[in-house]
């Protein structure tokens, strides 16, 4: 993206937040931390699905040592989620967290957060500050309610209680469940500070619901040059949530490659299944990162013109289709082919 | 939205359409306009879906006859979409049309696009001009490429057709299937007139890309006040695109009403089945009109607090849940009891 807003880069693990980089997706695990054969498991299941960094919430003892185990156990970085306790944060630092999620101003004396800047800054570790808008600092709220101003002027500060002890490897988050708050407050923090932002709609909702959010909210940030990591907060398997950050990204322009698929929603001038025809095509290539644009369209009248930017096509007839590639028709097809004919000349390809 | 651009208002049947008015939804049917007992039966599924205004494909002289027949059994708004033919909009505007989507700079001479602009003015029913990325007209395309600013361009030279025989009476969309262009396009429409924009992101996809897809751009453009009606374009039952409609409106703020569903992605911290919970509650309130925020959260040390502007609400434990409202904890309930006792709570407010 052209337009896309520069921050300061922020290296968690080997992968860069900020700064340009690609825009990395991140999830949280919903086993036990402690319980490590299940949360292993589910970082597995995360990477596989294509997540980039996973977090890790760490409520306790038992959890910040569980963490420093874990670690041991898998490439991905991870970051701990720590909320109150400054002493689980100098667990995770010294037990190799590439990333803590904490908010300085919660974690009670001010030498509690100086113990935390120096083990993070000795292990080289960046600090994401995490405000959200049911967790704004009591006096941000008092002056500015429960504002996207408020989150802004909570996150500042916070950050300022860091920026005390010379740390300044910042990422900063603006959750709200309203929408329209969360990109204000994001937007706002853009136009006044260059940290890198962790994107996302907090408490979005079920897998649905939470992805229509999720899907309005991240893309508008993305749109206009916002965001440098994103996460998809769903109440649904975690994979889910990577599934649906990366359909989200390559709506707003920011895929990895792989095959762009467009099919039309068919109308009363299509004479196939077309529905039928366009699950089947593009499930069958989920797995492919070639970098095409298939085309999948009801008419033959409209389709390949309406498509003739994409690299191959098929556009229905009365029971039959015809191949078209850059809006040239190649060739007619018997609808009971129409699949494979396709499928065959994209692996050609 | 405090936002919104106001725009010209234009009469659909018995909605208007732009003004600041409530956005209505549309869809298209798939079924053949010629069989009017199974458009018939999709119209009033759409009905019951919670569709505003349909449109049913003309594309010749059996769809156009059939058109004033379903437009005796509906009560709904109906869109006659045509392309080239013009006796078909005159036909289809004879026959009750509320709006004709048609594009004056492909149906020939300039006869031809006097009587359609002296039928519609005749009959009261406005124009929607519909540009799509893929149907820019030729001359546009040559100055500008095939871009957004092209878009707008084509746009205005169909505008101009109609204005030639003092028809302003027009709704105007501008759609791609590349999210980023699309939004680009509407913005500088929306900054160049006041005509009504009809927005949507064409050849999406399937239903879960293309919801995605629509999300990002449908959403993007409400969050920033453009649009005035909306259409989700799915490869998928036509139904589809009413929820995921619905969905977009309410998450860019543009909701009817309703209950306001909030629920966290569960963590590590979370000791109850909370995605299967969440998932019965949202289910089971989806057809309640209360407007009211339901909060349904992982954790008691977070869930009250974050969701406090929530009006009840319940929030985990290990087993367990509190039952809040507005962030104060009302009662502790079993976890067998969440979903009865949070329904029963909601029914009594």
């Amino acid at each position: 993206m052209n337009n896309r807003k520069l921050t300061k880069p922020v290296r968690v693990g080997n992968i860069t937040i900020g700064a340009g980089a690609r825009i990395p997706v991140q999830s949280m695990c919903n086993t036990k931390t402690g319980d490590v054969g299940k949360t292993a498991e589910q970082i597995a299941k995360l990477e596989a699905a294509g997540c980039d960094i996973v977090r890790l919430a760490v409520p306790d003892k038992a959890a910040a040592d569980a963490f420093g185990t874990l670690r041991q156990k898998t490439n991905l970085p991870l970051v701990a989620d720590i909320h109150f306790d400054y002493r689980l944060a100098l667990i995770c630092a010294a037990g190799g967290a590439d990333k803590i999620r904490i908010n300085p101003g919660n974690i009670g004396k001010s030498d509690n957060v100086r113990q935390v800047a120096e083990a993070c800054r000795a292990h080289h570790i960046p600090i994401r500050i995490g405000v959200n808008m049911g967790s704004i600092d009591a006096e941000s709220e008092k002056k500015y309610g429960r504002t996207p101003l408020a989150m802004v002027e909570s996150a500042f500060y916070h950050i300022g209680l860091l920026n005390q002890y010379d740390f300044d490897d910042i990422v900063v988050s603006l959750k709200a469940s309203d929408v329209a708050k969360t990109v204000e407050a994001y937007r706002l923090m853009s136009a006044r500070s260059g940290y890198p932002l962790h994107i996302g709609v907090t408490e979005a909702g079920t897998a649905y619901m939470g992805m229509i959010k999720s899907a309005v909210g991240i893309g508008s940030l993305l749109l206009s040059g916002i965001g440098d990591t994103i996460r998809v907060s769903l109440t649904a398997d975690p994979t889910e949530e990577i599934k649906a950050a990366k359909g989200i990204l390559r709506a707003a322009g920011y895929s990895d490659g792989g095959v762009e698929f467009v099919s039309c929603p068919t109308c009363g001038r299509c004479g196939i299944d077309l529905i039928g025809i366009a699950s089947k095509v593009e499930m069958a290539l989920a797995a492919t990162d070639k970098p095409i644009k298939v085309a999948v369209m009801g008419c033959a009248v409209n389709g390949p013109g309406e498509a003739k930017d994409a690299d191959i096509g098929i556009a229905g007839g009365d029971g039959c289709a015809v191949l078209f590639k850059k809006g040239a028709i190649i060739k007619k097809i018997d609808e009971a082919d129409i699949v494979s004919v396709l499928l065959d000349e994209i692996g050609d390809m």
